[in-house]
C-alpha cells in the first residue's frame, strides 16, 4: 500500500461505515483518518478499520491527503464538498450533493471545472446488472430502445421522523432512478409527469411527504419511461429496470439471497430477495470506489459530478411541482 | 346435446372462427347456423363447424334460437345487438359493443335493462392466470392492493390499412386493459394521465394513431396503476399484470410454449411466449362461452355488459383526450 | 361426423373415461357403444358421452365398429386386444398390453404383424414438452446426446390394496420411463442397474414392493441414463426430462397451475406444478388419440405398439431382477 | 492486524493465489511468507499481496508463524503437512490430502489426532448456497430426507496432460461430491454403484481416464444418492444440489453471472452460469478462510480433516473399483 494514495473519510454514520470499510478493503486506497464530529463514533469506526482520527481542519490542511470520502449529513455536503475542493482535495461525495438545486446552481462554476476531481456517487451505475443491462442496451441487440422501466421499492417505510430532513420521497429517493433514466435513456427527457399517494404510513403524509409514486418521462425522440417508487414492498428491496426495444426487450431482476427453490404443495419458493440497500448494492459500491481510484490516478474522469447531480435533481424538482400541480411540467422550465 | 339451447353465429371472420369453433365443441350450445354476408365465407366455416347456413333475418325470426353469437365487423355490432335484442335472442357480443362512446350512452335505456341477457366479451376476465391473480388479491396475501401495472404488448403491428377504421390505439386495443383495471383495482379511477408516441410506423402516425403509450390512472383512495401498451413488442404477445399490496406483490406472468429451457454458453434459454392471441387466450375464450352458457342456463347474470362497455370505453376516450390535451383527464368530465 | 370411423370404449374405469371423453369431443371419430361388465358404470359413461351400451361380444361382431379403445383392467388387456384384432378391429390399448413379459413375448407373432393395426398408449411420447426436448436434441443444438435424466414422482402413493396386482413399481410405474428412455436415447442400453427402497409406506413393502428408485441405463455408445422414480413427492406430480450433449443441455420441466408468483418477505412463491397425471398429461392424451385417427384413415403407422411394450418390459423385468440380485443386468440376457 | 495470527502460503499456483489473495485480504490472518520451489512464481506472488518470500524450511522453523496454507503441488500434499504439524503449526490443506487412499491410512495416527490443528478443503462445504440447503434438509422443512441429487460439471475438459498425474476423475474431481454427499446425507453410505464413459475427449481414455460418471449410492436406512459427473457442460460450471423428503424437496440452483434476461422472438434468455470454480465458490473459498481463523482462535473445531478425507477418499476408491468391476461394491470392504 506503500503507493496508494492517502485518503480521510468524512462522516462516521451509515453510509461512511459502507465507504470507510470499502476504502480500508481496497488496496487502492491507504485510509488514513476517519473524521466525525461526534468524537466516539469516529473512534469506535477509526478502531475497526486500523486507521487514526483526526479533525475536518486538520485533514484538509495536510498535504499528504490526497482525496476525502464526504459521508457527512446531507445538509452539509456542499460546505465539505466546496472547502476540501478549495483546499485541492479530490472528492467522493455521498449523493445528493446538495438537495436543494437553487443553491447548487448558485455554485455552477466552481462545482462543473472544480479545482480537483469531483466524484458523486450514483452508485447504481456501478452495480453489475445494471451495467450489463446498459452493454445489452448499447450493443443493440434489442434495437432502438423505445421505453423503460425502473422499479425501485424499498423494503419498509423510514421512520416519519427521517421524513422532513429528508427532502422528500423525489429528492431523497426517487434521486437515484432519475440519474438510472437520464443514463440509460442516453437522451434527456423534455417532460415529466407525476402522480403520488401516501398509502404506508399516515405519518408520512403529516409530515408534508408521499411514499407510493408513479413517474413519466417523456423524451423528444418519443421514448417513454415509467418509474415506480414505493417505501414498503413488503417483499424486500426491490430494484429492478425494464428496456424495451425495436426487437425485444432486457429486463434486470432482482438477485435473491440464495439459489435455493423449496417445492412443497405450496408451490416453488424461491429464496426472498435482499433485504436492504447494504447487501443489494455492495457490489456497487464497492465499484464506484474503484473508479475513484481510477480517477485519483488520472486513468479515468469521474462519471457523475455536478451535471449529473443537477440533471437528477431538476427531475426530482419536476416531479414534486408535477405532484403539486397535476399537470406535467416542461423540464426546460425548471 | 338434445337439451342445448339453439345458437347462431353472426359473422365468419376471425373472431367469429374462435367463438364458432369454441360453440361447436361446447356441449351445453347447440350451434345451428352460420350468417356472414359473405356466402363462400359462411358455408366454409359452418361446413368445418357442421352446422347450416341462415341469413340474419331468418336467424332473428327463428323462434328456436335462444341467442345469438356477434362477431360481425365492429362498425356494425351495435346496431346487430340491438336487432338481436329486440327479438328476444339473448347476445354474446365480442367487444366493442361500439367504439362511441357517445352513440353507446345513446342507447342505455336499451343496453342496460336489456330485455334477454346481453354479454360484452371481456374475455381477459377469464384467463385463468388473470382470475387468479384476482382471487389472491380478494385473499387478502398482500394485503390491501395499492398499485397496479399492465402490461400488454403486441407482438407486431397491424397492418396500416386496418388502422382508420380501428378506433385507435385506446379504442381498439387498451380497451382490454382498461377492463382489467377497473376489474382489479375495484374501484373507479377518477383521473387519468396519458402519453403516446409513434415508434413502430410512421405509417400509423400518417394515419393519425399512434403505437406506444402509458398511461397512469389516479384512484379517490390513491391506488395508482399503470398500463403499458406496445403495438410491437419483437418477443411475442406480452400479457402480464403486476400487484402490490401492503404486505408483498402478485405477478401474473406469460406463458410459454413449452416449458423447455437451453443451456448453452450463451445462457438459458427459456422457450417462446405464445405468438398471438389465439393461442394465448384460448381457455378463456371457451371459459366466457362457458360463462354464457350458464347465462342461457339462468345461472349467472352477464358479467360484463353495457356498465363494463362504457366504463371501459370512457377510459379510453380519456386516454386520447389526454394525449390530445398533454393534460390530465378527469374521468368525471368523459 | 358422418364419415369419422365408428368406435368402441372397452372400459368405463378412470383411464376409460379419459379416453372415452375424448373421443367423444374428437370429431375424427364416431364414439358409438362404452363396453363394461358393470352395467351402471357403462351406463353412466355412456350418458355422459352421448353413446350407446353394447357387450363386448356384440362390439367385436359389429361390422361398423372399426376400431376399440381398450382401457379394461389391465390383466384382461391381452386377452381383449387379441380378440379384437382377430375380429379385424383395429386397437388403441391402454398400456400396458400386459405385465408379464413372458406372456407377451408368446404372443409376438399375432401382436408384431397385427391382422389390424394395434397402438398401445405410451402417452407420453405425445406430451408437448416432451415432443419438444425430443425435436431439440434431434435438431442438433446440444451436439450429441451423452446423457439423460428422467424424472417421474408421484405426488402421493397408492392405497396399498393396489400394490399386489399392479405388477411392481417397475412394471407399472417406471414402465412410462423405460420408454422414455428408448425413445429419447435413440438407441437400447445394453445393461441396466437399479436401487430400490421402501421409505414411504411401510405397507408397500409388506406386499412386497418398493417406492423409490434409481435406475441405470448403459448404451453400447456410453451414453448413460438415470431415472428417478418415486411414489411421492409432497409437492405435485412431477415430470421432467433433462438431455445433456456434447455443447449444452436441453431440460424440460413442470407444467404449473398458473403463472402467478407471489413475493413476500419468505421469497417468490410460484403456483404449484399439476396434482396429477390427468392435468398433467391432458393434451398428450388428447394427441394420441388424434394419432390414433391418423392410424384409422391410414395416414400414419402407430408410433408404439408391440416391439415399444416389449422394449418397455424387457428394461422392467431387468430392474426387479436387478434389485433383487443387487447387482447390474445384462439386457440381452432378459 | 497487530492481534493477527502470522501464516505463511505454501505453493503459489492457481489455488495458492486464490487462498493467497483471500488471506491477505482478510484482516483476522497476517500473512507473512509466500513460498514455493520456483523463485519467481513466489516473488510475483508475493509482491502482489504485500508480503516476503522465504523457504519451507524457513517458515517451518520461524516460531512467529501459527499456521501454513498448503497448496503446493497434489502429490506432496501430504508430506508437506506431517512437516507442518510436526513443527507445531497449524495446518490450512487445500484438498485432497493425498490421492492414495493406503498412504492416507497409514498416517492415521498423526492426522486424526494432530499435535496443532488441521483442516482440509473441502470448500463446497462453505458455499452459502449449500449451506442454506444443508439448513433446510435440518430445518425439517421438506421432512426426512430420501434421496439427494448431486451435479457437478465441469465447464470444458482438463488438459490432457494432466490427466496421468490428477488420480482421476473420482478421486480428483468427484471427491468434492463424495464429501457433499457424506455432509448432506447425514448418514454414511453402505454401498456404491458407478457407472463411467469417455465422451468427450479420446485422450482421456487413452490416458487410461473416464469423463462422464453416475454413481449411485445406497444408506442402511434406504436413503438413494445419484451424484452426475462430466468434465465438459458446454454450458458452463455447472453446481446442483436436489433434496428430496417426505413432504417436498430443496434445490440449490446455480448462480448466474448477472440478473439479465433478453427477451426475444427466440425466447428468454436468462444469463450464463459461471464459467468456473473460481468465479462460482469465490465465497466459499473465503469463508472457509474465515472458518480457519475461527480455528486458530480456538473458536471452532476443523470442520473437515482427516476423517473427511478418508470418508470422501473411500468413495473415491469405490467409485474406481466398481467401475472396474461393473459390480457395485460395499463400503465396509474399501
Amino acid at each position: 500500500m506503500g503507493n496508494a494514495p492517502k485518503v480521510a473519510l468524512l462522516g462516521a454514520g451509515r453510509m461512511g461505515q459502507v465507504h470507510g470499510s470499502n476504502a480500508a478493503a481496497n488496496p487502492r486506497l491507504d485510509l488514513a483518518y476517519v473524521v466525525d464530529p461526534h468524537a466516539p463514533t469516529a473512534e469506535a469506526l477509526a478502531a475497526e478499520l486500523g486507521c487514526a482520527v483526526a479533525s475536518q481542519d486538520a485533514v484538509l490542511a495536510d498535504p499528504e491527503i490526497k482525496a476525502v470520502l464526504v459521508a457527512t449529513s446531507t445538509s452539509t455536503h456542499l460546505d465539505v464538498v466546496l472547502a476540501a475542493l478549495a483546499a485541492g482535495k479530490a472528492v467522493f461525495c455521498e449523493k445528493p450533493l446538495d438537495l436543494d438545486l437553487a443553491r447548487l446552481r448558485a455554485h455552477a462554476a466552481e462545482l462543473s471545472a472544480p479545482p480537483a476531481p469531483l466524484y458523486v456517487a450514483f452508485n447504481k451505475r456501478f452495480d453489475p446488472n445494471f451495467r450489463a443491462l446498459k452493454a445489452r442496451i448499447a450493443g443493440g441487440e434489442i434495437g432502438a430502445l423505445e421505453s423503460l422501466h425502473l422499479i425501485s421499492h424499498d423494503p419498509a417505510a423510514p421512520p416519519p421522523a427521517f421524513i422532513p430532513t429528508s427532502g422528500g420521497l423525489f429528492r431523497d429517493f426517487s434521486i437515484h432512478d432519475f440519474d438510472m433514466a437520464r443514463w440509460l435513456l442516453d437522451e434527456d427527457p423534455v417532460e415529466l409527469f407525476a402522480w403520488a399517494s401516501c398509502l404506508v404510513d399516515p405519518a408520512i403524509a403529516a409530515a408534508g411527504d408521499v411514499d407510493t409514486a408513479r413517474i413519466v418521462l417523456r423524451c423528444a425522440s418519443g421514448k417513454l419511461c415509467v418509474i415506480s417508487n414505493t417505501r414498503r414492498s413488503g417483499y424486500g428491496y426491490d430494484q429492478r429496470a425494464e428496456a424495451y426495444g425495436a426487437k425485444g426487450a432486457v429486463l434486470s431482476g432482482n438477485e435473491r439471497i440464495s439459489t435455493l427453490e423449496t417445492w412443497t404443495e405450496a408451490g416453488a419458493l424461491a429464496a426472498p430477495i435482499y433485504p436492504g440497500f447494504q447487501a443489494r448494492f455492495a457490489a456497487s459500491y464497492r465499484a464506484e470506489l474503484d473508479h475513484f481510484a481510477d480517477v485519483l490516478e488520472g486513468e479515468a474522469e469521474p462519471l457523475t459530478a455536478y451535471a449529473a447531480s443537477v440533471g437528477a435533481s431538476v427531475l426530482a424538482e419536476a416531479a414534486a411541482r408535477s405532484v403539486a400541480s397535476g399537470a406535467p411540467v416542461r423540464l426546460g422550465d425548471v
